[in-house]
């Protein structure tokens, strides 16, 4: 008997914006990213992603503009920068509504928003798409975001994941403790709804929240939904090793990845939930045509049309080298504007020339997880990734929607399945998290600390808090 | 020519729970109440709305569990009443995903969650339903929500009426002044999204909140939602005076009615916002059948099923009547249980016994706005709340899910529509507002306080507010 070969997660890297990852391609011919405020995107992008057999849509999300670069949002609002940004939680219910099989991923920050209302949303999402919602734990980083919420200015990154460590707990409390699996009778001949034994509240008294329950939600199929995260620090995968089950990270070389992915797993493994608790997952270009040539033309066309002002916006970036001579060096304008101390001037090579920058803000950068070519060319790279790397899905970069995504399904998909790297279809029926982690694991393991409050078990009193 | 007879809004009204006000009947043969958290109970309704002609439908909500009656949440969780109870927000979209015409509108707290990120979702919305959203504006009452969002006890009644005052003027600021209605450009020629120079902060310093903005969604049809609000308190009428532009408001008699609506058009012409701003609606119970006996003997049968415990929770009563001897009467019970202060003591009758409090829950209150007949007599009655009352619509209570709708939609809209009193059907692509209020009234009048903002007028600074 064959041994298995490793499988492929495949998610489609979304956002409810125009311009997400790859700045300037909206005005392509035919890309529909300038459709994203309606319906029926959505509906029809739900249609292209369930044909293409995607594990799920992942939904990524800002709560604020991009207006660090040029001291303003001007030029996020030009490119259509992740603004303007619809609530991705309110676009998963409309495509639920004309899907089965496909996931979603959304992404909501633990920063600004009260525990108990985003416990209740997202079990109400787990509820209508019948088990099929993850979501992506983010902190925020964005000034802007802070200021939106109240904040003169950030919280600090640190003091940012011990506040989202309390959140979790609460929402483990309420969605994992506050009801029992049959609290609910549904008894039409007594007239009893729910077992009010098997219910109650959580009582949680923190040092950042005060919740008391009951969740208003009794149990969807996965409780608590897929635990995503994206983190590359020291807290934040500390914090991925307590909580995560599939994270996002990367890497510009094999290595690179195996380091990063041994550190989310290590951490894991640390907090007692084994080796293999964590899915790891990249962000993946792929560029696919029925012919060298074709794929070639493709990513031609992109570099061409890619704009290094979305890029530098989406960056942040502490000066702009347009508004410098072509030979200026990127050191020598952060010394005139006084920025020596950012980012960009440890990144950059000293002697590179403002024009050199752009060039290679252009030509986009070496990445280990990207690939153009025929299916076949395609499908030898992902296997290496997955072999060699170790790597355990990725989040499809889109190009052109739904262009990216159809070539995916219609190119890539098939030879994947015939290598044996993804399932020949969906399991009608199968949770997010059993697609994930295999039939059966519609719950978080009992490794995962979630557990410890399931039948209300490490809950405060089941007196009212108040 | 004839003078336009009086025109009747009709609204099915909801909540995504069992049991919402019908207590006890979510038991009755093919009643599917206690299918409300799967999706598919939502887009039949959807469907079964559209095809009777509703103009929306109208999601009741509370954000805590009725745990003052028999101090707890027991009762409640029994009955299904208002728990489990999913987020109302998230099940517009999916209904939205298989409908074109009937409206929404949705409750939601000004108390307890932040202006902007509600601001994001209502625009969301209003942009997923093509302008078919409506908010109903509440500052909630329960105490249990207070204890789930931080507060030890709930916040002062006309305090939360303060705030939501600020917390509408950072929505209007956002929905009406932060960009401009030509703010989107979509220019794929030169690849700019949206013009800059169009869309701005609002930097809003205030009292209960700061908020730099830009809102992160552009101009969806209707900008501002409909602004619906229930109120009966002075604090309230105020408040729907500079705010609301449909009121459900009720009254026991004819009078009742025109006293209570004649204070809330009042509120609103001493803002300036003259006398035909505001609707005002009442929940209505019909019950209909094509003989005089069927119509009876359904409400016979409702009044039999009707489950008493859920209405003292859901009232939050403060003794328990079934605790006592039949012959107790209702002020022994409160003296000896020392509750003599509770609004029960005023309002029952000195000498009621328990046994005859009961019965009066049983049979139901008498209400102005309930009729059960044939289509005749239901059409009759309904003319008379329209003509002789000057009532503008109806919350249509449901006894039954889907049968209450299915039967207005069957039996009193064709005779309504006869009548004059409603519309041939949909005016295909019209908002919600212009539903209401007339063909181009998609957004709120020049009069409406919010219009103050257009343009980006009365807002603070135009720098970042970091």
């Amino acid at each position: 008997m064959p041994t298995e070969k490793k499988q492929l997660i495949v998610n489609l890297f979304e956002m409810a914006c125009v311009s997400h990852i790859t700045h300037g391609l909206w005005v392509l011919e035919g890309n529909n990213r300038h459709r994203t405020a309606e319906l029926d995107y959505w509906l029809e992008l739900a249609q292209v992603s369930e044909d293409a057999g995607f594990d799920a849509i992942f939904l990524a999300d800002v709560i604020g503009a991009y207006d660090d670069f040029r001291d303003g949002p001007e030029t996020a609002l030009r490119e259509g920068l992740q603004i303007p940004n619809l609530d991705p939680l309110s676009v998963i219910p409309a495509m639920a509504a004309v899907s089965r099989n496909v996931g979603f991923g959304a992404t909501y920050s633990t920063s600004y928003e009260p525990p108990f209302a985003f416990a209740r949303r997202a079990a109400t999402l787990d509820h209508l798409t019948n088990g099929r919602f993850g979501w992506n734990i983010v902190t925020s980083y964005l000034s802007n975001a802070a200021r939106n919420f109240g904040l003169a200015e950030q919280i600090e990154h640190d003091t940012r994941y011990r506040i989202a460590d309390e959140y979790l707990e609460v929402l483990y409390k309420l969605w994992e403790g506050s009801w029992d699996d049959d609290a609910v009778l549904n008894d039409r001949e007594h007239g009893v709804y729910s077992d009010p034994d098997k219910v109650r509240y959580i009582n949680h008294h923190g040092e950042h929240f005060q919740v008391a329950g009951p969740h208003l939600v009794a149990p969807s199929r996965q409780r608590t939904p897929v635990l995503f995260q994206a983190t590359g620090s020291a807290a934040g995968i500390e914090f991925a090793g307590r909580h995560a089950e599939v994270v996002f990270t990367g890497g510009r070389t094999a290595a690179d990845y195996r380091a990063n992915s041994g550190k989310i797993l290590a951490a894991a493994a640390q907090e007692g939930r084994g080796t293999q608790a964590i899915k790891c997952i990249v962000q993946a270009g792929v560029i696919v045509g029925r012919t060298e040539e074709e794929a070639q033309r493709k990513w031609d066309l992109y570099r061409s049309r890619t704009s290094v002002d979305g890029i530098m916006a989406h960056g942040g970036f502490a000066i702009d080298p347009t508004a410098y001579s072509p030979d200026t060096t990127v050191h020598e304008i952060l010394a005139r504007e006084g920025k020596l101390d950012s980012p960009l001037a440890s990144s950059t090579p000293p002697g590179t020339t403002a024009e050199a920058l752009l060039d290679q803000l252009r030509a986009g950068r070496q990445e280990r997880y990207f690939v153009v070519g025929t299916p076949k060319v395609v499908c030898d790279e992902i296997e290496r990734w997955l072999d060699a790397d170790g790597v355990d899905g990725i989040n499809l970069r889109q190009y052109h929607s739904f262009g990216t995504a159809r070539d995916f399904g219609e190119l890539v998909v098939p030879e994947l399945r015939r290598r044996g790297r993804i399932p020949q279809g969906y399991t009608a029926g199968e949770t997010l998290r059993e697609r994930i982690f295999g039939a059966g694991n519609s719950r978080l393991p009992q490794t995962h600390r979630a557990a410890r409050y399931r039948l209300g078990a490490n809950l405060g009193s089941l007196q009212p808090s108040g």
